[in-house]
């Protein structure tokens, strides 16, 4: 029972990339992935799906074609589908971010910041 | 878009009901609930989906027909899809569960503690 016991902190001490979200759970066809975010991320969207943002420590902006939104620890956000968004943190910030499976980070756009393969932690 | 940040804390100074969770958010056709729990909820299992459940404060233990799991602030777990689950709680905790929309908090079983609508805090 325990095994599946997932401790946040400890998870993230188990990696230390940038934007580089690691999978720690699923719930039916939806991934909690867990992310250390820094500095500016690409333009993008997910035509298909809503995305959720939590963040979990520190803090982080995230930018939309016509205004943008602050998140602090103990604050999340539901980026709906189809919607341009460009997260940023000016600090190191842990997110958690909850989304279908099969997802890309960068959306349609390829980037160097674009992971395509499942990365568990 | 600042309208649509959630701050959890905020939230749960809205509503003081025990295991009665309110509806924060949508993510697709899965919900965000947050609830303040204490005692003993009942014996129920979900039959079409696995339910995540998030410890923002305090502790709680998921009993198990064959064990059970301590989950303290910062702590996730998802209980797969037909799994028999008593959440308990010494003292009052607060927790995030995130499910599909329309799943009832006791499963298929009927008691005092059944909430049948939608309650958005």
């Amino acid at each position: 029972m325990d095994k599946n016991k997932i401790n946040f902190e400890n998870k993230y001490q188990k990696f230390s990339k940038l934007w580089s979200p690691r999978i720690i759970a699923e719930m039916n066809d939806y991934q909690f992935k867990l992310a250390k975010i820094k500095g500016e991320f690409i333009w993008h969207n997910h035509a298909h799906t809503d995305e959720t943002f939590i963040v979990m420590e520190g803090n982080m902006i995230i930018k939309f074609r016509d205004g943008e939104v602050s998140l602090s620890e103990g604050e999340m956000y539901v980026v709906p589908k189809g919607v341009d968004h460009k997260p940023v943190a000016k600090h190191e910030c842990k997110i958690l971010v909850i989304e279908p499976k099969g997802v890309v980070n960068t959306g349609d756009e390829i980037d160097n910041l674009t992971i395509n393969e499942e990365l568990w932690v």
